[in-house]
């Protein structure tokens, strides 16, 4: 369990403090994550990696000359914010184009293809590739479905060396496609890690037993087993990576060269893992492989939780020069790297901030009806503090628990942004504009991405200068659940916020249709609420 | 807990296997650890460390250019025995001096010092730093009997880099004392560790509790008290390491320069660590105190326990320089090395071996002497065999719970080894010295290498050609108790075996002056004993 912190809350932000400090000549903080301290030799691509924090040395670690520019770093196991991971590009980005890569979840997917969309309508051009490697998270048809464990190093430091050698973004894309098509993962679990101020592990694993294929947070595996003997262990990953459908194509196993990266989660030891190894490295001589520069070790863990996972990159000429190649980062080092100067800049260059951005002019009648928007989000916001301990709790059941702490900093940060905007003098869009930036940015992971989507689509709708119409309220609705639908790729029926928003949608548009009047959006500041007061409403 | 291992009884040596497999660009592994596998562009001075397994990255990942040259590698939590670092040694010699580094225990003290002589008495200059770091194992008037925890790495550095530089043996040892001068360490636990196979950890700290000042083994602190924050554990490192007695002659704490090692010690994580070093590097500025390349992350484990500790090296300028010199080992790399190519050897050239030699020859009566003598020996495994479970109970109380185990690993290969000796028709003496030679080298730790001295002591006395006198056994015995106070330092009444050893000498001594009958060593193999059957005779 985790026993050093000083409040939960703001352990991640203490973290990140913490590792840059210790880290300057590598890092240095921007808003919301890191970025290399160094300056680059050459103008070329970058690299930008990251997703949930708990993983370390993923994604912070793996920053520096060889391997990545940058790393965007959300909350624990929670993707970073759309905002922050924009804010990591923009101060990552050398000139010639940005690749982002991170594992295939649906938070990170939903937050780095949005700040993806930021920055190239910037004319940034920037491209994806996601890491696909757990083979027990999808079929080998489903290859693209498959999240992302500790294969993650691969394809990051096969991009990173190929960015290093100044190659352009194409081919660095290509390289960590290819890096990715050459990677397989499969990991075990023994116990589950508690994080920092919970009371109970986020997932457990009967004593004596042995969860198959678990996800790095717990996610369901394929079967539980006794604890085997090392040995047995290294048959098991064995017998499954070498499964021909998880032979890449191009692939003979009999005098294939392959990286095998064994793979700490955080409380079985370095010992356990060599001996491991052993085995390993007697089963795959067994089978024709040659093993190129093995890695055992913690490279993708999940705060304390005691498993291990084995990767094997299936190399090629081309992948091994990449993977050999030097590195130096604060976790991961190799080879030949020659220290760099400090890159000059301006201190705040990169911190992406428009809360001193002015407020456009307003109407009366826009800055009324953005009275009323603020007594919505307050009530909304009185509704998560009420409720985040039951969301919590169900969340737990379905997923990792932090759906009630996500909802109200979300729906917290909206109310105070359309506040402060209102106190600007400003309109029914920019307050919402604002409520939107600040609720996907404080809230991160799916949800905060979600609720900013629905706040932005109905901003779209309205203007800051006319009285909204009961049409474009309609309208602004229509269009969020579309954008959500779109951007989270959910359907009605898959148990998601779509299931509530899509009959709420449209009885809206009936109603509306009907003559009904225009939806009330309950009182505004000046009268007291009718629902139950907000213990937060100050 | 531990949960991969195949037998426990060859945890260490498969580890050592997969060590050495998964870093064979970095080592090879030798009789007793490992020595480097690369070729040293220069010959001067090597540095050689050790110490029990259980503590990586300590000893083993340690070993490359501009760290270590070889690292002698014990059982979990044992010394290596004199044997296995003799081996070390000779494989790691360029042929200008060896010193020998490692923290200060008393079997590897005993170990290592026997060592020592062994490759002096061959022309080898052997020096000897060792390792006092831990500020809470002996008051500051007494820092040489301090013990060594993760201050290992700030002398193993400082030595390394100027053995690289081509210092001489002189140079190499002035700089190791300056670094041990310079550096001081404490350390705090959650949970102690359980080691493979065993049923329950090697200590316990109550929930909720943290234990203070607590060894790398277990051994005990100075204070339990409710876990602090991160903020409160960084205040308690900084008051205890920068109270007046432990501030190293000539440092003024403003405006001094520092290296931080936090090290966690097994279970604590990366991102815990993150946290207390943001505190850490605060205070410390506060203190007036330049930091200098920071370490933070696993450098001296105590398996999987959880616990963390702060070092500082208090640099000048010879001493950062040798800190922040290039290395590259399998744990440690920084700055720029140009990997080297692997060196020539003869696979057999380093491997200490002397199972071949030739028995000399002996009188029909020193066999005779012999046989009973291989009947002793035979009692002795019998008794260990029997007692073993007992044994390792009534250490866990007051050590480490390793005893039963050592003493029946030493007195099976003792026996063994006489029985093979006198197979080959050795005399009394031969087959005492070759039973002392297995004895400690299979049993390592502090006792192993004790019954060692004691074997070898009484073989002094005898010969391989005449039957052997009552005054010779009783000037053996004598030797051997007087050996045994000398290389272990204990004195009559200190509770260690020397309370059982010193009266049973007397009274061997004055029963034989009194006239009494050679003393019976016990039956011959061609007569059944009359002590209760060994399960283990064949």
């Amino acid at each position: 369990m985790t026993r050093l912190w000083n409040d939960p809350q703001r352990f991640v932000d203490e973290m990140i403090d913490g590792f840059a400090l210790a880290n300057a000549g590598y890092v240095r903080k921007v808003r919301g994550g890191v970025t290399r301290s160094t300056r680059s030799p050459e103008p070329g691509p970058s690299l930008v990696i990251g997703g949930g924090s708990g993983h370390y040395p993923a994604f912070a670690g793996l920053v520096g000359p060889g391997l990545a520019h940058g790393a965007a770093m959300g909350n624990l196991f929670a993707s970073p914010s759309t905002t922050q991971i924009e804010s990591v590009i923009r101060a990552s980005d050398r000139g010639d184009g940005v690749l982002l890569s991170y594992g295939n979840y649906a938070g990170d997917v939903l937050n780095f293809t949005a700040a993806q969309e930021a920055v190239r309508a910037d004319g940034i051009d920037c491209r994806t590739v996601l890491v696909t490697d757990d083979i027990f998270s999808a079929p080998p048809d489903a290859r693209d479905t498959r999240r992302g464990i500790a294969g993650d190093l691969t394809v990051f430091k096969i991009a990173g060396a190929a960015a290093e050698e100044g190659r352009s973004l194409d081919e660095v894309e290509r390289v960590a496609r290819q890096g990715n098509e050459r990677t397989r993962s499969m990991g075990v679990a023994f116990t589950g890690c508690t994080l920092p101020g919970a009371d109970e592990p986020l997932f457990s694993v009967p004593e004596g037993r042995m969860a198959v294929g678990l996800g790095i947070h717990g996610e369901p595996g394929i079967d539980e087993t006794d604890i085997p003997t090392a040995e047995g262990l290294a048959e098991l990953f064995v017998e499954h990576l070498l499964s021909p459908g998880e032979i890449p194509d191009g692939v003979t196993i009999d005098g294939a060269r392959c990286v095998p990266i064994l793979n700490g989660l955080g409380s079985v030891k370095s010992e356990e893992l060599f001996v491991v190894y052993r085995s390993l490295a007697l089963l795959l001589g067994e089978r024709g492989v040659t093993l190129v520069d093995p890695q055992v070790g913690e490279f993708c863990t999940s705060f304390d939780m005691a498993g291990a996972s084995l990767t094997l990159l299936w190399v090629d000429d081309e992948l091994e020069g990449l993977w050999t190649a030097a590195a130096d980062t604060p976790a991961f080092r190799r080879g030949s790297v020659t220290a760099l100067p400090p890159a000059d800049r301006s201190p705040d260059a990169d911190v992406l901030d428009d809360t001193g951005a002015a407020v456009p002019e307003a109407s009366a009648d826009s800055r009324r009806a953005a009275e009323r928007i603020e007594a919505v989000l307050a009530a909304i916001d009185a509704t998560a503090d009420r409720s985040a301990a039951e969301w919590g709790h169900l969340d737990s059941v379905a997923g990792d628990g932090d759906h009630g702490i996500g909802m109200r900093r979300g729906a917290s940060a909206a109310r105070e942004a359309a506040s402060a905007a209102l106190a600007e003098g400003a309109g029914a869009r920019t307050v919402l504009e604002r409520a939107a930036a600040a609720w996907a940015d404080r809230a991160g992971g799916t949800s905060g991405a979600l609720w900013g989507v629905i706040l932005r689509s109905l901003a779209t709708q309205l203007s800051d200068t006319a009285r909204p119409t009961a049409a474009q309220v309609v309208a602004g609705v229509d269009e969020g659940r579309h954008a959500v639908m779109r951007v989270g790729g959910a359907e009605l029926g898959d148990k998601t916020m779509v299931d509530a928003l899509v009959p709420f949608a449209d009885t809206l548009a009936q109603r509306v249709g009907e003559g009904a009047p225009s939806p009330a959006p309950g009182p505004t500041r000046r009268t007291p609420p009718r629902a139950e007061p907000s213990r937060r409403q100050r």
